[in-house]
């Protein structure tokens, strides 16, 4: 008799594919100067939109889009109330088995922190920063240099 | 009550980062000409180099080495009864959900055909190298192109 779990397949795939980051932009018309975005996102290429199409209906959230650049598809869930209610919870109870569960827990940490409101002050923004610092490479588009948000931050 | 399920993991994880491949390497002292090797590997940064010791764990066989080439560490299983008796029958019960299976499909009827020794007579070595190069270029180290190959296995 075969089984077949989802769910841990869900795990491997992202601890093979998937990447949690926090990335920022720089926004004047913030009080910090910065905005915070944290993601949850699992990349294929073309040939393997398919199987993005799963963990959407699995995840029952986000969306899925096309990287022209660099001929990829992306699955992503941007929305806080769904990355906190769905992606953060999953993952919780099914731990990732590679290093990224490092940086799933320090994306977690980040996650919470924006849902209270701490990205809105210099002070939570610059935990964040240290934070997103914290994690491996792919875990954080670096448009900025950690020294230029703080700058940002600072100006 | 979380449930997990090993296999499940390993056929996500496989499922993004895993490998199933034909090479061929030119042999003067073989009637064929060619030498022809099936893999199956997973390789990861050396920081997730701990994950590989699990699926090494796992099936029991293969081995892992460092790439100093690329910084990353390699699991691979060469051994083609290891191949037919462990990697084969896995992976034929637990199917993979991307379009890596058809590249695991093609694979498995090589490894079938090397077991019987059809790689050591032009006719079922030709029909090898048609099957490998209908593979994703991931599947096939591309140290030769396939009319080198048969110019090779002509002369």
């Amino acid at each position: 008799m075969n089984k077949f779990h989802l769910e841990s397949w869900i795990v491997g795939f992202v601890d093979g594919e998937g990447c949690f980051s926090i990335s920022f932009t720089r926004r004047n018309g913030l009080k910090v100067g910065l905005e915070v975005r944290s993601s949850f996102s699992v990349s294929q290429n073309t040939r393997n939109k398919q199987v993005l199409l799963k963990v959407e209906e699995f995840f029952c959230c986000g969306s899925i889009r096309e990287s022209k650049r660099d001929n990829t598809w992306k699955y992503e869930v941007r929305n806080i109330d769904e990355l906190y209610k769905t992606i953060l919870p999953f993952f919780r109870k099914y731990p990732l088995l590679t290093n990224k569960q490092r940086d799933f827990e320090a994306w977690s940490v980040v996650l919470q922190k924006i849902k209270q409101g701490h990205h809105l002050n210099p002070e939570g923004l610059k935990e964040i920063i240290d934070i997103a610092f914290s994690m491996n490479s792919k875990g954080y588009s670096r448009k900025y240099t950690k020294e230029e948000l703080l700058q940002i931050l600072e100006s």
